[in-house]
């Protein structure tokens, strides 16, 4: 597909109209407490991998509501000192898949601990973590389930568990917790931008593609699901277009981004048909960050910078960790 | 799209290999039970419809787990004696919608309780009830959330919910709880059909092109969503696929039909790419009714007879109820 | 599909450049006059329709060039005083289908008159009316039969139909012809503003995501049929362009808009594929009445405001009517 | 699109079920008959085409109902006696275009009479021939016109018209009459099959993947348009099924082939999507002629044998007229 | 499709950005230097069309490199004086394929060479010429084939074949070398516009839609192949960018244009979704021709003119050769 | 995609008629003699990958014709005694593209070699290796090149590369020659299967959803890409069928699997549409391996048996190498 989005100038001095909701500061400490109320209670189960330079768990750990989160912790088995760590998110749909689905961060010398994603991991890699919360009526998806409400909405279960996935990384004796990393790809970038803003001790940030940006305008523009989730649930419930923009805000990565301070390197496409080009830099835009680096790729689709956005990475981290 | 199941010939002689499992008929009625624990609740709010011919009343129900259930109940507004009744179960993804959306038989003399289907009503049309059960890793949509187990899959509490339903209308002093008809298209038919074997004191029972029927063949012929939903999770899941059909087992509409009694009027597509016509074939020959009648529309999809099946059952029923 | 025409802003100031021809007036008046020297010879034959509620008739009556136009004539079983009538057109390529298929506004109390569209009726709904009248090379469908002069075009014998259909259920004795509002959705739509315009006793317009205005920006922009018809009858006569958009001048729901002083509700969709947004707001734009309502929905297609519209619809005709 | 017909083994021994009515030859003759009651008034006006090697007539002649019919008279600059001559019919949706287009029996030697197919030519070629004949309510494109009756179904026309064409060619002094080949691809076969039966004088006959035969197959596993749009005129008026099969039956090219015994040379493709090869072999296998010979490209859609086919045709018909 | 690209006033004052790299000429001359150390070698074997109004020869000549390239002439049978020539390229992915594929031109009574395009001619149109030259890493199809460089890319070899052609044409007794005209759809309009301009002795240029101008614009915006076969190498060799565009820079038509003074004839179609109109405007607007006409197509994609445009070159062609 | 080859049993017991040509062995055999005409000449460049846990190297080596084929070397950093070593063959398309894109066999232990694709790596991964051979007219792709030969076929090229890159990998110190497997998903298999059966040094052969077998019957039912690209060169080249088919039994991998003796596992997707089911069975049942297995993944596409499938092959390899 073709470039659809602003042209790459106007891109780099886009800025969202989103505002953060006023007491989002607020709702978002009070989810935390909420959830913290529940014990950790990371547990680690050697897995069997069938892999010898690396060691691996089964993980374990109480995320939102207490509800059990899968996860697999991934270490060197080759190790001396505490390690730095990389927590990673999964894309949308996905699940946590196996371990040898993750091997880029341990080949690299990191401690890596791969969240699973509440519910979802049923399109192309395989979840093993339930979502026990039922849901309003709801599109066919994770998009829409619980978003009448920010009390309710689907996304305030998945980043608490994000925050709680860092926290239990930095729970096992083999990491050291000063060191960590958040990142993933498209909903596993958008939920390391939240996770970055919600624990700021997070040292760096590597958002890729990410979704979950600039709702307003991403739910207008994009070509592709997941964002038309949203388009075709207020296709059906008309009435409920200022309620669901309202619970969005709550969510949007523009508002998480202007908390985090953390170095962050993001990658965007140009002719990303998912996340729109423009919602990234909204997001981009507004981190606080000093430190802070866009890749652009100006011929990728949602596959983004792919390998090369890897070996970029891979230099970037080692600087910073 | 073409004819790309069995010829007609072949499609009338067929039946499937499809069997109850062994504690079928327990698992049901120990799941009736459990429904039955929870008092019904019928509530019904009268609803400002705008129309005059009929009275609308706002239902609220509680169905499986206690969980509340809305439907609509639509009178005609002239009326003495009881009112013979159709409930009607909707289609995949849609919900109860408004009023407006179900005066066919009104309009032709009968009360009319209209179900919602809960979780669902957010693609097509409006639903107003909540699924507050969360679910193992699933595929969007409805057909895989918590298919791991007959205990937990989804449509163990939408069947539940249909007979309770069915008992809501019969609770309502307007109506003739002796005559009782039960339909609906597609899922809609599908629910009808666990309804009528699930509920024997239903007198009529009138599906249009029935889904849920024969799913080992339909997950492996159809081209069009739903059922590939199914396939979809199992592409992921591919260590589950026993599991799976040891679960679909216990809902397939050909192990109900050969427990329906009932008459039955139904229809089929021959050129159905969501419901291949040899799965309703498959309900069809099992059903246990001796009056029973199956309408053939050689030259559509899944719009099936449309109102020239309607006209047939306004016509088919007025001489049953 | 997301946003793709004007933003929301410039569509609310939007004013289409097409202007109508000098003898536009003359033209239709004459039409008019032509149709009406044929007797209108409205014949209403009871009909079985199974519906308890509501008495039904086939009408004939005589339609452009005497032809015979079908009919539903609609009333509810119980009335005393004429009644208000609704006359109702379809959507392209549908027919008038059963009168089943159009019980919202008996339901309310309306009488209610249902045109068939000649040559139309055998894409979704069944038609019973033939157009008698061939044409010069045309592309399939309706669009562009006649299309080279406005004499010979298809739409100058549907629009004559459409005032004949008001007279025809003018002339019922059950219906007050002081009280009469014209309504469709789509192409339905498009017929009403026609209709509305030569017929200036009409008391109220409710066309839903109207099609057939602006014809010069929709043949460009629009990505789904049926306005391409046009664009690709235009690819093969490529030297016919001019004459072309001459005749579309006096078809044009812009220019009739223009003449409109009845009271009149409309809707569009801002993602609307087949009817453009800025097609409808120049129309709505144009609109002469003083007591006009334009209801925006914001993420659907061409289904537009559905039950929501018809909501809307029962609430506002009633307070006119 | 991969094979979907029969095996090749299969297709060789295919014979269709189809049969002609009582009254096939009568219906023919009385309808020729009708036909010639008009003067057939062909009249040849020079045509500026640019074109030095050949010399130009735009036709009009008086096909069915003696409505004027458009074709082209194409004849070598330079010749001496009368020529034999190619009369050529056009695919599905075209119209005559311009003499450039139909050079090929020209550049061989041949005079060349192209028809235009009435009410078509807005598709892909330009046509000049209107059809003066309304129709009952129709599906969008010619399938389905007058289709309730072999009286007033669209090919009764258009094949009386095709008859009249060779009338036309043989009428121009610069043609030898007795030696005629009708030709065309795709519709432009199909009319040719039927133009070879009504006209025994024709030498030759070269239809390429020819269209209307067999419809009863054709219309229940074509996956492309034009077949199914009976199909979808059918999913409508399903009450009409049976009465279209008899209209069909009149114009099936199973039934003409019975009754021709002209030299043939025919095409068919083995994936072809638009023509299914089966009804081309079941028309091939019902030729009466004694001299017949199919070519079968085994990888062609349903453009064929293309040049290929050409090529073959120039050397056959070189040794047959 | 519909319109996606600038409006017509904005294409008609539309001036690309690309400028052709200082070296251009010299690179262009030093191509065609070593093109011609190799004799020419045009060898002229009589074949057996079939067709009797014109004699074909299968021509051979040494293209870039002295490799062998494969064209048709095709002479008007009946001729005296030296013809005037037209040089006609083909369509992207097509081939020579026959004689009779090619009357258009003879007929008018020009001599005509047809090139074969090397590589090419297996998806439409047979091709018989090699194109001996590997290549780097490519993506499907010639587009991207050595594209690293300019010295590699496939166009150079390609471009350097149709000056040879014209060589070849020149060659021969029955035409007259001073009255060359070149031309082509598509790819071949682009290969005409190179041609023009480095055979500064071609009299006129009839290029119809012309590919291969305004490189940088057209990936950026155009929704079919061939195109975005360069993107979709971009997206892959993400590192490539900026050199692939360096490449381009020497093959564009924009740079090319600048360069031509012979009387130029160009078509565009404003829907043309395989090259946009904007890059052929570019080309057009460009070229240093005094004498230059643009015709352009307001419905139609990449069909074009057509045969509307063929009776505008014949008129066209026979005052300026 | 539903099911649309054979049925299970079916495909278990099938047996492919292809047949490898007479002198097949002996053409191997010449093939592999002038490819080690030239000397191996490989070269190990260290590679800074940024992984810490593997040593990475830069891979040239000489293959067909001497042509440099680039590849990966991954070795696991901590190593003391030869390792047993796999070598990946990549998937249609692609090219070696980074190291961290091949860290399952390293992690496992094994040391790796990744064979760059010559021509390929342009549509999903990066390649870096030239195919230095043109072709006669081809098809955009690899699968037509040089395909009317076996002498120029593509594929002989890549076939001898993939036998010299185990050489390769054989003469590189840290491997332990004895003891190496084969492995790649879709091509990758096919040229997986091919090099097992060249080089009978093999211990160990895991295609997966190979790609290459049963040229007949997967030319006729493939509805994906890549195999219609041969379909469609057939459509073109019509008088080039049996040619083609001559050519491809060299290069079956039906004719391969009969030479193969090594320890193969190999997976199969039963909805696969790019590698139809039958053909791989074709290929596994005319393994002459006695230790072989099939995993058949019931409800998966061409992603086959994906993270499932590398578990299995972990255990399986770990038992035989």
């Amino acid at each position: 597909m073709p470039i659809y989005d602003f042209s790459l100038k106007d891109l780099r001095a886009y800025h969202s109209d989103v505002l953060p909701p006023q007491d989002f500061d607020a709702f978002w400490q009070r989810t935390l407490d909420e959830t913290r109320a529940f014990p950790l209670a990371a547990a680690f189960e050697p897995f069997e991998s069938g892999l010898k330079l690396v060691e691996v768990f089964d993980v374990t750990f109480a995320g939102f509501g207490g509800h059990p989160v899968k996860a697999w912790l991934i270490l060197p088995r080759q190790r001396s000192a505490p390690l730095p760590a990389v927590v990673k998110f999964i894309g949308y749909g996905g699940g946590r898949g196996f371990p040898q689905d993750h091997l880029l961060w341990p080949a690299a010398g990191y401690a890596t601990l791969v969240m699973d994603t509440r519910g979802q991991g049923s399109t192309w890699s395989k979840g093993d973590t339930a979502d026990p919360v039922g849901s309003d009526s709801a599109h066919p998806g994770s998009m829409t389930r619980g978003i009448l409400s920010p009390e309710t909405y689907y996304y305030r279960r998945v980043f608490s568990d994000a925050v709680r996935a860092i926290e239990a990384a930095r729970s096992h004796e083999a990491i050291d917790g000063g060191r960590i990393a958040v990142t993933g790809g498209s909903q596993g970038g958008g939920i390391a931008i939240a996770a970055a803003a919600l624990d700021p001790t997070v040292k760096a940030l590597m958002p890729d593609v990410p979704f979950l940006c600039d709702f307003p305008r991403a739910v207008s523009i994009t070509p592709r699901d997941p964002f038309p989730e949203i388009s075709r649930f207020l296709a059906v419930h008309r009435d409920r277009i200022e309620q669901v923009f309202a619970t969005l805000n709550y969510f949007d990565g523009v508002c998480f981004a202007a908390r985090i301070k953390a170095s962050a390197l993001v990658s965007v496409a140009l002719m990303d048909t998912v996340c729109p080009p423009s919602t990234i830099f909204a997001a981009f835009n507004a981190l606080a960050s000093t430190d802070k680096t866009l890749r652009e790729y100006g011929f990728n689709d949602h596959e983004g910078g792919g390998a090369f956005q890897e070996r970029a990475q891979l230099e970037w981290l080692a600087e910073r960790l």
